[in-house]
C-alpha cells in the first residue's frame, strides 16, 4: 500500500509544502477552488498554495488513468473522479507527487498554475447526493446516555448495528461559511409548555467525514470485503446541534430541525493514499462485546480499517478575541475511538440494498475518547450544561454563544512519515433572524 | 383560485380525456417520460396519451411566462421549471387548457405530439435534492403507537410538533420499479440474539407526496403565509417499511435501512391548480388540542389548506392473480386526515433555517383514517401482525411475500367538477438478493 508518493524525505519545490503542518507533498487533498475572479475549478493543496487541476489537465501534462481522473474532475464538482475508483486517483497522485517533487522538469510550468490559498475562495468538493450521520463513537453514545440512563447508558442494539440515520444534504457547507442561531420549538423540563425561540443550547459535534466513490446499484448490497473500495477520501465534519431543540422533537423517528440547518466540512477530500500510514487496527473490544455480524467482519479491515488520526476543538470567543488570548482547545482526542469502520459504515448501509452514489457524504457520528481530555461536544464536557467550561478571559460557556467560532483540526502523525492534516473546519455563530 | 381550466363542461379533442378516471383536461399533471427508443422529456397527461411538451415548446405554441416554464422543463427533470413557482406554471397550464380543448386549433398539429402512455416510460420528474418524511398522519400514529403503549399511544410532542425526519434520496423510485425486499439485522422479541437476513415484516405505507418549488436560501425561514407558495404539486408516495429492521435499529436516532432501500412514487406532479375545487378546511382539531404556534398558524391554511382526496390501497398477490381473482382492496381513507397541512410542513420544514431547494420531496407520513377501513398500512391493519388479513384466494397476510405487489390511489371528487387522479404508485416484491 506505501510507495513513493510516503516517502517522509521526499520535499516540494513549492517551498511553503515542506513541513507544512497539514498540505505537505505527501497529502495532495483533491477540492474545488475558485481564485479571485474566476471559476470554479478543481484544485490540489500543497503548502500554502492550491494547484489549478484543470490547468494542469490542459496543459498536457497527464496521460492514461491520471489523465482520465483529471478530466473527470472537471466542472466544478469532483463527482465523476469520484466515481472512477481508486485506480485512477491513485495514479493521478502519482503522477502528481512527481510533477511537484524538488527538481520537477515541469517546475515552471507549474509555478504559473499555482493560487495561494489566501486568495482563493473553497467549495464543497462534490455535490453531496445524500448525507448519512453515523453514531459510531460508542464513547459519545455512552456519556449522551449516561446523562439520560445513567445506569444503562448504551441501548441493547448499539455493539450489534451501526446506528445512523439520514441527514440533510441541502445544508451541508464548506469551513468558513456562517452558522445561524436555528430558531426552533424547545421545552426545557422546568416549563410547562413549548415554546419556539432561538435555541438556547447549540452545540458542535467533532465528526470525520467519508466520501463515497463508486457506490452500488439499488438492491445490491456492497460486501465488507469491497467496503473500503467505496470511501474516496476523507474530511472534518463538524454536525452542529440544537440540543434544546433535539430534546423535544426527536422521538419518536430521530434528530431533524435539531441538525439540518448547518453542517459543516473541510473542503479537502483527504484520500486513502495519503492516510495509508496512518491506519491502525481497531482497537480490541472489551471482554464480552459480540464479535460483529458476518457482512461486518474481514480479517483485514479488523487488522488495519480504523483511522489513527489527532483530533482536537478550539473555540475562538469575543471575550478572548478582545483580550488577545489565544484559542481555547476544548478538547484532544482520537479517531481510533470510533467503535466501526469506516468500511462497516459503508457494508452496513448498503446491506439492505439502498444505493450508494459518488459524492454522497457519511458523518462518523460524534467521536469522544475515554477520560477527560477527548470528548467531542459541549453537551458531554459540561455534562448537559451543568458544568460551565471557565475561559482564560473569564467567560464561561455552557454552549455556544453567538460570536462563538470553532474550529475542528485533524492530524496524522507517525515516527518515520511527514505528518499530514485536513485543513480548516470552520464556523462562526451568527444570532438567530 | 378557479379558473376556465377547472370548468366541468370543458372537454378534450384527446377522446380518452374525457370522462378519465385521472388525467381529463381539467388535470394536466407534469411529468418526465420517453417514448420508445427516444430520450427523457418532459409530458403532460392527457386521458391514454402523453403531450411531449418539449416539441410543444419547439413548434413554437407557447409564449410569455408559458414559454418560460416549458423551456425550463427541458433536459430531462423539472427541476428548473419547480423553481419558477406559480405563475410560469399557471400560465403554461392555461395554455395547455386551450391548445388540449376540443375544437382546438392546434388539435393536428398536436396530435403528431402525443404519444400513447402505454408505450412510454415515465420517470422520476425531478432530481430529488433531499427527501424528507413526515409523521403528519395523528391516526396513523396513534395507532402505531397503541401498539407499543396502549395506555398512551401519543408522544406529548405530537400534537405541537409537525414530527418528521430525513429519508434517502437516492433509492426514491417512479411507479412499477421493482421492490427487492431487503436483507437486515432483526431481533424478535421471541429471539434471544439478532440476527441478519431477508425481512419478516415488509409493510408499505400510504402517503402523499409534495415536490418543492422555488425554496428558501439557508438561514431564512419561510412565513407559514408563504409557505403554500413553495409546493409545486403532488403525487403518491409508498414509504416502504421492512418493520422488523425498524423495531431493532429505531432506537435512538430513527428509522435508517428500514426505509431507506425503496421509496416509490406516482411519477405525474399534480398541481395545486388542479387541485383547488378539492381543498378543504383543517378537520377541527378535538377539544383540548393545543392551537398550532404562530409560525403554523395562518386563517386561510386553516380554512383551505387540506386536501380532500379519496385514498386506496391495492393488493395483488399470486394466489389472487393465479386464480383470476381482482386486486383486495386494503383500505380507502381520505387526505383530511392529516394532522397538519402542506403549508404548515412546509413552514415548520424551513423555520430553522434549512433550505429548501426545487425538486425536493417531501412525504406525509402515513395517512390512516379513524374507523376499521382507512389504515394505510399492513402493521395498522393486522394490529402488529396478529390479525392476518383473509384474501378471497384463500392465502392470508400479515405482511407482504415474494410476488405481492401493492397499488395505491388517490381520486379528487367533487360534485360540479371533473374528477381527477393522481395516476399510478405500484410496485412489487422481489426476493432478497
Amino acid at each position: 500500500m506505501l510507495d513513493g508518493t510516503h516517502d517522509a524525505g521526499r520535499r516540494s519545490f513549492v517551498a511553503s509544502a515542506n513541513g507544512h503542518d497539514a498540505f505537505p507533498v505527501q497529502n495532495l487533498p483533491f477540492g474545488v477552488f475558485s481564485p479571485q475572479g474566476g471559476t470554479r475549478r478543481a484544485g490540489v493543496a500543497i503548502g500554502d498554495m492550491i494547484l489549478d487541476l484543470d490547468a494542469v489537465l490542459a496543459a498536457g501534462l497527464l496521460d492514461g488513468a491520471a489523465e482520465d481522473a483529471a478530466a473527470a474532475a472537471t466542472g466544478g464538482a469532483l463527482n465523476a473522479m469520484l466515481a472512477l475508483g481508486a485506480g485512477p486517483r491513485r495514479a493521478l497522485r502519482a503522477r502528481l507527487s512527481e510533477l511537484l517533487a524538488e527538481g520537477s522538469a515541469e517546475a515552471r510550468r507549474l509555478s504559473g498554475m499555482l493560487h495561494a490559498s489566501a486568495d482563493c475562495a473553497l467549495h464543497l468538493p462534490a455535490r453531496i447526493g445524500d448525507y448519512t450521520d453515523f453514531y459510531a463513537g460508542i464513547q459519545h453514545a455512552t456519556n449522551v446516555g449516561a446523562l439520560f440512563r445513567p445506569d444503562n447508558p448504551l441501548l441493547p442494539n448499539y455493539k450489534h448495528v451501526p446506528i445512523g440515520y439520514h441527514g440533510r444534504a441541502s445544508s451541508v457547507v464548506p469551513s468558513g461559511a456562517p452558522v445561524r442561531r436555528p430558531n426552533g420549538q424547545r421545552k426545557p423540563a422546568a416549563e410547562a409548555e413549548p415554546s419556539f425561540g432561538p435555541s438556547r443550547n447549540l452545540d458542535y459535534e467533532l465528526e470525520l467525514g467519508l466520501w463515497i466513490g463508486p457506490g452500488n446499484a439499488l438492491g445490491e448490497p456492497i460486501p465488507i470485503g469491497a467496503a473500503e473500495g467505496h470511501v474516496a477520501g476523507y474530511c472534518l465534519l463538524n454536525d452542529w446541534s440544537a440540543r434544546d431543540i433535539q430534546g423535544w422533537e426527536y422521538q419518536p423517528l430521530g434528530p431533524f430541525l435539531a441538525k439540518n440547518f448547518c453542517t459543516t466540512v473541510s473542503p479537502w477530500i483527504v484520500t486513502p493514499e495519503a492516510l495509508a500510514p496512518f491506519r491502525a487496527a481497531q482497537a480490541p473490544r472489551p471482554q464480552g462485546d459480540p464479535r460483529p455480524m458476518d457482512y461486518l467482519w474481514d480479517e483485514r479491515d479488523q487488522a488495519g480499517g480504523a483511522l489513527d488520526l489527532l483530533l482536537e476543538v478550539f473555540l475562538v470567543t469575543e471575550g478572548l478575541r478582545a483580550k488577545g488570548l489565544p484559542a481555547h482547545r476544548l478538547s484532544s482526542g482520537n479517531a481510533r475511538a470510533l467503535y466501526w469502520t469506516p468500511a462497516q459504515l459503508v457494508a452496513h448501509h448498503a446491506c439492505g440494498g439502498c444505493n450508494l452514489q459518488p459524492g454522497d457524504l457519511f458523518g462518523t457520528g460524534t467521536i469522544s475518547t475515554e477520560g477527560g481530555d477527548g470528548l467531542g461536544s459541549l453537551l458531554e464536557i459540561t455534562r448537559g450544561g451543568r458544568q460551565p467550561v471557565a475561559l482564560a478571559s473569564g467567560e464561561t460557556r455552557r454552549f455556544l454563544e453567538d460570536g462563538d467560532e470553532i474550529t475542528l483540526r485533524a492530524t496524522a502523525r507517525r515516527d518515520g512519515f511527514a505528518t499530514i492534516g485536513f485543513g480548516e473546519c470552520r464556523g462562526a455563530i451568527l444570532p438567530a433572524p
